[in-house]
């Protein structure tokens, strides 16, 4: 049986962004990486809904933050110990690109960000 | 210029699910919806970090879910105007698949469900 994707529009879009060889003390500065989402949040003029989440891990490990968006959700993974922060930013309204490896190239010393950018509510259908 | 994907082993993995053809009052049904991350949780053996942080958008929204989990974490959108469920599930060390059509479909009614499955912690890197 062939499929196609279908998109639904409406549904949003989401980016997943993977930054590589970042500095380890900066994945572990909570201020710093707070810092980050809050420029996210700021130029994209998104809008926070209640308290966001942040986590810091124990000893050499890393931090986590969620932040639940009116517009759906910013979350953060950093680890020290790869030189990695990965994001996830999902927005069910139109945004322009954010211009990540400028962003975490500065602010984490990142070598490399890779962003895969899609569509969300996709689902295979029968082709005809 | 050529490149090539390179992957980090031991940055995790994500499941990217998207839920079509959902019953819209089952969407909006925050004990439901809530019940379905909860089953996640438990089967696949994951570790939330502190409390849940749900909400329910006004008059005929959804609602959206975000858990920090030791494992990373999970994330839900309902959209009952659109009759989809938005899943993630980024999870930094191994687990067996979810059954989310069979359980999405049982719990949700969708008739349409597709997951999309990657490695985090991936790199474009100039080919030799």
């Amino acid at each position: 049986m062939r499929y196609e994707w279908r998109v639904l529009t409406d549904a949003g879009r989401e980016w997943i962004v993977d930054a590589t060889g970042a500095t380890p003390d900066a994945l572990r500065d909570l201020a710093r990486v707070q810092g980050i989402v809050a420029l996210l949040i700021s130029e994209l003029r998104l809008s926070p809904v209640g308290e966001p989440h942040w986590h810091v891990f124990p000893g050499e490990a890393g931090v986590t933050g969620l932040v639940l968006l009116a517009e759906s959700h910013v979350a953060v993974h950093t680890f020290p110990e790869l030189g990695l922060a990965t994001f996830n930013l999902y927005c069910c309204r139109p945004r322009a690109p954010w211009p990540w490896e400028d962003r975490l190239s500065q602010l984490l010393g990142a070598t490399r960000v890779t962003v895969r950018e899609f569509e969300r509510g996709a689902r295979k259908e029968d082709a005809e």
